[in-house]
């Protein structure tokens, strides 16, 4: 049975290691699978989307523990998730549940209560090794998960911010740079890209970028492009280089796509290039 | 059969890929666990801190390799350990022996010496790759570890500095930061907080701490507070933040735990809550 | 069956692990190793080093994906590629081509044409998971690689630049600098040491450095020293530090082996250990 961890752990400490040992502990057959370590401390808007762009293309059955987890030891709940054929065992922080939106059937969410699935003593700073993993591992070995504790339909969800129509264009945000510098947005780019007949110009701090590319190898190195990412949103990048470092900019940063209603269609037909129109 | 990786190659380098390459081609079934390897550069009180905190959580029967290795290529032996029912292929450098010290019943070492178990040639600089991935396949395979070469009972300790009681309270130091930037300290934790009856203030660099909690969302997002780390001993750390660098100290940062004789007990009852004495 | 993953990718992004989730959805029974998501943005000498240090040491049916691909989305085909006895899936921009130096068998290579192997829709910018990942795991599932496209003879290689021999030495280049801060050049360091019989001196950036050894303890910490590196080349080191820092140099810097004439032979018998003339 297949487990995976998703920590803000970093890789120094002996923390994941630890999460490890508790697992094989239990269950010497599991199988580990790592998806991140690296998730910035504590910061659950990025837990969110590393999980939003990673769980769907999991198949059913595997169990993904997730431990990003500021309230460690407070009164918030630690939970059994099924939603969408996957079940996450996460901190009820709102980590998981942008996955909800990916799908219509209501998730199913357990509180986890029952201590004889759990590591004893419990510490206070460390669910991830005393709680999530030996019911992980217990889960691995056939557990029902409704044994774990008593159905709830309460939870925390982590407000999404999504894009707003304007007259226009839209207005959205950087929801996450990656380790190439670019600036992942949450404004729909196959939407944009099928229903526009218009020049798009994208607007990020004080920078306005119009070189639509399909992909990164259309233009120049150096060149700073928008384009649809492989999340299927709009994403300004510079080829081989860093976005990021070019327009100084992160997440949360605002990001406008605005319509020229003045120029008729350059859209090149065959590709999703759009030229600038001249000024 | 698990087979645990634990080194200070950092992940850009082919040196983890070398060490897995040759364990495979020797066991195609070994299962192989990544535990760091991100230990600092030749940094054994790290890899030392790092075990001591991670192995004790694995079943019995695992392999544990260990390449944190300064002295490579040297005289410096290369040892099967056996303690507490652990198995590590480590160089004789005493990252091991903290293990040593949380059992009663002495380890037993065997010296690495019979290089039909070896890939040849040997390089200088790696043996790693060269001794102990080979050894870990052959291990994994059944092989008995007496086959490795002779036994032994003496071996490079890793000197302990232990805490020192003294009137007023006890001097410990920084063993170890974490990715959060908590500093986990040698002062053992729980004895302190079973046992006192008056306020307790930690002093480490020019700071005076004196606010306990039982776990971080206690304190409001910045605070600087005092906790029972997940490893039982005493912490410093900032609220969803750095005490690393709000302190600006590091490993070996000399802490003390002082008791206030003058006030009566402040420990409110169900929580290690302690207050600071009004002064 | 045994799945390689090597990509630029870092850990903070949900890259890797969609790549993961892919292979698993087709095989859940694939396992799947680790051997860096360090690699240097789209840097391809970085990956061809990496690879050609880690592939050798793998048994045959294993299949190495490999993902640094700045050309993706463009014309560059993405190839299977069997050499030496491995199997590759890789862009088809060079990153390989210093494994078939490696062997006098000349390489194998299908172009990946068969769509129905791929997940649907295929990204422009994400082929990693979208075209590799899936036929990874058909191949893990038995798939026979002519099935994945024709053969072809014409693929991108990656230009070397050995080594150059004048009169009183050699001249190369730094190509890889370890996490250590280690200088690995691509000067054959076995062949000097067999063959000289006089002291040689190192010449990198403005310094020379003439202390060789054979491993690094042999010299007290924080000296500048030359020895053979495990992949058998010079490599100029600082004894537990980092040369790359001392020396402020990097991948690419020119490094000369300088036979001096006027001295007769300093080498220590027993040992790789060469005195510096008296000047």
């Amino acid at each position: 049975m297949l487990i995976t961890l998703t920590t803000d752990f970093g890789e120094d400490s002996p923390y994941v290691a630890a999460v490890k040992g508790v697992i094989l502990g239990i269950n010497p057959n599991a199988r580990i699978i790592d998806l991140s370590h690296q998730i910035a401390p504590q910061d659950l808007r990025h837990a969110a989307y590393f999980l939003s762009q990673s769980i769907p293309f999991f198949p059913a059955g595997v169990i993904h523990v997730v431990v990003v987890d500021p309230g460690v030891g407070s009164q918030r709940a630690l939970l059994h998730v099924t939603v969408a054929g996957h079940s996450l065992l996460v901190p009820d922080n709102g980590c998981w549940t942008s996955l909800a939106t990916q799908t219509s059937s209501p998730p199913s969410v357990i509180r986890l209560t029952e201590q004889g699935y759990w590591r004893q003593p419990v510490s206070a700073t460390f669910h991830g090794r005393d709680i999530l993993a030996p019911v992980a591992a217990h889960l691995s070995l056939g557990l029902d998960p409704r044994k774990l504790g008593p159905a709830t339909t309460a939870w925390v969800n982590l407000e999404e911010r999504p894009p707003v129509k304007r007259a226009d264009g839209w207005v959205g945000e950087v929801v996450f740079v990656d380790h190439f510098g670019n600036l992942i947005t949450n404004l729909p780019g196959e939407r944009f890209i099928q229903q526009v007949h218009r020049p798009l110009r994208v607007r990020v701090a004080a920078h306005e970028v119009s070189r639509w590319v399909r992909t990164y190898a259309e233009a120049e190195p150096g060149s700073l492009v928008v384009l649809v990412s492989s999340a299927g949103t709009v994403e300004i990048a510079v080829v081989q280089g860093s976005a990021q470092q070019r327009l100084a900019v992160g997440v949360g940063a605002r990001v406008e796509v605005l319509m020229s209603p003045d120029f008729p269609s350059a859209v090149s037909s065959g590709q999703l290039s759009y030229r600038r129109p001249e000024l």
